[in-house]
């Protein structure tokens, strides 16, 4: 998370963008205000219960719970789905570092619910290009990262049936590169400025990057795929701070004859010191990462998880941890599937009767099991898988 | 040619780059300035010597006669050629219109000269996405542009086994993609608005595109031809107003471990109305096309090619033609090969004993025979020759 310019510690409001997630003065996401800010829609209880009808299956813990919080255009989708008409997933990852964290694992779980849950195509972009940029790294560094990244995507269980996951240095090119040149036709200078908060000593390299994550959101970006579709919508399940790419191509795409693409937002998953953005690369003790072993993990959250509970036993009896702050109880309300164990511990945990200990211990268990069976699915992806999901290949059946 | 901001009629200074050509106020190119400027060299008479000698054979007219003025390392190309070293040349065509006039001939004729001199490959880039975005075409359009230019291309009779003639909208991808990204991470949005004049309003695609046009410059950007040679150097044959592209090619090249590619400049090709800069493709009568009849060429010359001449044949014969300003006179130092020829016309006309009549007479002839030449040529061209000189290939005889 790099800052940057026009975002001074006096300055009172928060920016969330591709590269900077940061809250006014330190405190939590107003996740309201950005919704307002950003102009997007809240995902409410009926839109929920919407999609448990069309798909019927329970919703994911993640769209129960409100970690895919906000949306653009879903009902939209949801209308052309229920007239029979298709739609494609997109969504991507920036391949930066080798061991992906739980955040990470969060779009990806979720792309996986909703590919299986309307059964339909997924695109899934590794911007090995930005990183190469953003983060300096080589060329060659970039798309190692992106292959090593591929395989814990897969280990997430896509089907190879339905999913074409891309490197940008591999596919950009054709009817893509079209695309982009199309997109940044239809921007200027000033404007991705004001969106994406852009300064004139940045290279020219990043301010050409926002057509090429712009595009995979238009069918005629993957011929091999959606060939004559053209009018195919396109659903995109990613973190709210990649919306001002969103945005910009939803802006951009009627004007270059094309249909918006809808979203599905998530807030972001909170690190082990607490909620008060992304979680941070260069501190290993921030999150858990896929690669933790049992050991490391049940120590992370034994040492660093922040509690909500009270500094005292008596205290904490009396008045009960503080779950608005709690890691430990944030973390399982992302990962225990069990309605009735998480509102139980809802309650006894916010009334004092349980101890922080003991969320302490569930967790453990709960996120031990889940990077243990991450770990088995990632040793299981051969270089032959990753070559099958990244193949330029028709996929004749993704919408059966 | 279009106005851009920073270049008010009030503005002393002579503005050249890629998309503009005007002199101080209205007067002709002052190129010793120019080399100046852009920190190029000037081709002298020993430049010259030393190519008649290294090639033995006479150095091309637009070399005796001063058309390619100025270099960049040219010396450093012909070192690395006495020593036995390879390099290939890269030249480019901006596909904006269906009939290109003679002025877009030259680094045509010229680089088909040095292909045959020196042996060498040659790459062609054919910047159909830099056309869609500047003049607003469509890709089906630019694309559509870029393959009858090849045509006229190929008829100048450039050799297939040496010569790769690609569309940007075909070939970014891949190797040359990769080099695209390094080169723009080495460019700040700054340094481009101080290169290429870049406004805020202008798009973000104009702004992605000079790393387009540098990457031609580096051989890895072609693995098909030049796989491994990564140390070969390069010879851009073009006209001047095109050094702004290259002269951040050459300040980005090192950073990225990469050789500068060497430059040989020519002037501008003068309009028929006087030589104040580019010919305009919106002025028919301002340029010979090489789709012109003979008729049409012998009426444009007899109508509209600026005479040096004096208004009476009294005074014409006391002062002689102004040969500075004096376009058949000029159109014939570019397209008549006879020095003998030239030199009498030089003195007799220039002494007044010539007319402007006999002296269009001729340019007459040279031309019609020129452009005859050239649609016969460009005739015998099929879309086979086409896809045969765009076909990524190796070509194992290049340097043969």
């Amino acid at each position: 998370m790099e800052k940057r310019e026009g975002e001074g510690e006096g300055e009172e409001e928060q920016v969330v963008n591709p590269w900077t997630v940061s809250a006014k003065g330190g405190r939590k996401i107003d996740y309201d205000k950005l919704i307002d800010q950003f102009g997007c829609q809240r995902i409410d209880q009926s839109l929920v219960d919407r999609i448990h009808r069309l798909t019927s299956r329970t919703p994911h813990v993640f769209l129960r719970r409100g970690v895919f919080f906000a949306h653009r255009d879903l009902n939209e989708i949801l209308d052309a789905h229920e007239r029979g008409e298709k739609f494609y997933l997109y969504t991507g990852r920036g391949p930066s570092s080798e061991a992906l964290h739980l955040g990470h694992l969060i779009p990806f779980m979720f792309t996986k619910y909703l590919q299986e849950a309307f059964k339909v195509p997924l695109v899934i972009q590794l911007t090995d290009d930005e990183k190469c940029m953003w983060k300096d790294l080589t060329v060659e560094e970039s798309q190692r990262l992106a292959r090593e990244n591929a395989k814990d995507i897969i280990a997430c269980g896509f089907d190879v049936t339905r999913t074409f996951i891309f490197s940008d240095f591999d596919y950009v090119g054709g009817a893509f590169y079209k695309n982009m040149v199309k997109v940044g036709k239809c921007v200027t200078y000033n404007k991705a400025v004001g969106i994406f908060g852009f300064t004139g000593e940045d290279h020219i390299g990043k301010i050409s990057f926002p057509p090429v994550q712009a595009v995979p959101s238009f069918p005629s970006s993957f011929p091999h795929l959606f060939g004559g579709q053209d009018n195919l919508r396109c659903l995109i399940p990613c973190a709210i701070d990649q919306d001002p790419y969103f945005r910009m191509t939803r802006d951009v795409a009627p004007r270059i004859g094309y249909q918006k693409p809808a979203l599905i937002e998530s807030s972001f998953f909170p690190a082990m010191q607490g909620e008060t953005g992304k979680m941070s690369a260069s501190d290993p003790n921030s999150a858990i990462y896929v690669t933790d072993s049992a050991k490391e993990i049940k120590n992370k959250i034994n040492r660093y998880a922040f509690s909500g509970g009270q500094d005292s036993i008596e205290k904490h009896r009396e008045l009960g941890a503080n779950l608005e702050v709690d890691i430990p109880f944030k973390y399982l309300s992302f990962f225990l599937d069990d309605d009735d164990k998480l509102e139980e511990i809802r309650k006894e945990y916010g009334a004092g009767r349980m101890l922080t200990g003991e969320v302490k211990q569930l967790l453990i268990q709960v996120l031990t099991e889940l990077v243990e069976r991450h770990c088995r699915a990632r040793a299981a992806v051969t270089d032959e898988m990753v070559d099958a999901f990244m193949a330029v290949r028709p996929l004749p059946n993704m919408f059966n």
